[in-house]
């Protein structure tokens, strides 16, 4: 019922046009809302299961991990998604880290430094919330470095990510895209409810106006970083559950292409069984 | 109607005897399973609530946070309770740290290095999975320090919760209370299921056999670190859905205590919405 989800979002290499991507649309699923939360809670079990499995073969030597990057324009729901989506797995099993304006001590380091530092371990499905993308686009729009340095940037984020793949990381590289309009409504609720004041920042709406500039800017890290490696999807994010719905149908597609097994057991099971059945109980 | 756990779990100053506080029993709760997994989910709204405004709070400038200290013998649910008790709040403001054999890196430091380095940052509620209690008992049992040494880490893990106190922390510790034939069943059931192999480790059933030492060793570690700034439960766990609703039960009883409040805007709300009234839509 959602299998078709993860192609649909898919971005094919070359020039991309984010307003020709309709942001309140649901690509690869035939349903509403209703059915679509209903979907979504369906993926639950086998998304827990084999994020179990990941887990096990971590602990048992396994290299393979999941690092699932999450961007998007303020409002666009990345925190909606760790509740929704990762929630339906082990907590344990994730590592979200969350990528803020760089300390001065990250500042004085490359920029994939901090980066390094937030990457998942083995076993892990890591999320990063904000990543090393904004220092392709935050940093293109405002000017924190200059042409050529962001063009560097460009290669060394393939370079990267084409070396955590080499080394058993699958990347699932997601821009939740919500339409300026459905941020302002976002904002508005956000003003209307003083519980919801903690999240606004009279700054943001300096943000807002640059929003074709950001919006350009995406569209170029995009181009330029959606390797086969480690390709990029579009998520339509003007519908929250949509949104939830097509993050969690792509980690679950993610997984289920590491057909993860069960770890050996590296003792005779047997025997143990025997150890536990033949002991003194302990007092 | 679980108002009265945590009281019930809290370990008096004074001696400790494990043996006397039974493991399969739901003190301060009135009812049975099904009742206590309801009385879980009725806790979920007003937990997320709560830990969102202790998220609210880090954001402008609280330095509060909260450190749920994990301890219980192999198989006593630490897991478990991470999933259904933690698994109720945003995943986004929880950070877990699973403490295992120290590293090399790790050994060369003092035994509270790495715990620091684990420690939740303000507006999060931490979790250590295993913990600096460890370095009492495990170090203890296996005689990986001396008596001195042990002794010296009583007085360091006080001075050291104090600190963490002083400085904005509310520590709950508790440690998960099984029996060793709860334990043994468990144990089989490990071994019977495939899919629970990679949990199993013939060394776990070396460990059992020092079962009174470890239960002796938290009865003095216990005792010793009972502090009125970071007092201990012990929480019978033969019982999952009883060992789950008390942890919970024990967050919800801390963040309440904490009188978090919204924090109030620090700008003028009706400005920014004339200013998201006024704008030119951006295109």
């Amino acid at each position: 019922m959602t299998e078709a989800i993860p192609d649909a979002l898919r971005v094919p290499p070359g020039p991309v046009d984010l307003a020709s991507i309709e942001t309140d649309a649901a690509p690869g699923f035939d349903g509403k809302k209703k059915k679509g939360k209903g979907a979504l809670f369906a993926l639950g079990d086998e998304l827990a299961d084999l994020q179990e499995r990941l887990w096990a073969e971590g602990t048992t030597g396994s290299e393979r991990r999941v690092l699932l990057v999450l961007q998007g324009m303020d409002t666009s729901g990345k925190g909606g998604v760790l509740r929704h989506a990762l929630g339906l797995v082990d907590p344990q099993g994730v590592r979200i880290t969350s990528f803020k304006a760089p300390t001065e001590e990250e500042l004085e380091h490359d920029f994939l430094w901090r980066i390094e530092r937030g990457l998942p371990k083995a076993g892990f499905i890591g999320v990063f919330d904000r990543s090393h993308y904004e220092d392709v686009l935050i940093a293109k729009v405002r000017g924190f470095a200059d042409e050529e340095e962001i063009e560097r940037r460009y290669g060394a984020i393939n370079d990267f990510e084409a070396r955590l793949v080499g080394e058993g990381t699958t990347i699932i590289k997601c821009m939740l895209h919500v339409s300026a309009e459905e941020q302002r409504s976002r904002l508005l609720r956000r003003l209307d409810k003083p519980d919801k004041h903690y999240k606004f920042n009279p700054g943001d709406l300096d943000e807002r106006k640059k929003w074709a500039d950001y919006q350009a800017a995406y569209e170029t890290a995009i181009e330029r970083t959606n390797s086969e490696a480690a390709p990029w999807h579009v998520v339509p994010a003007d519908k929250k559950w949509f949104r939830n719905l097509a993050v969690a149908q792509l980690l679950l597609h993610t997984l289920r292409g590491l057909d993860l097994t069960w770890p050996k057991a590296d003792f005779d099971v047997e025997e143990q069984k025997r150890r536990l059945a033949d002991e003194k109980p302990p007092a």
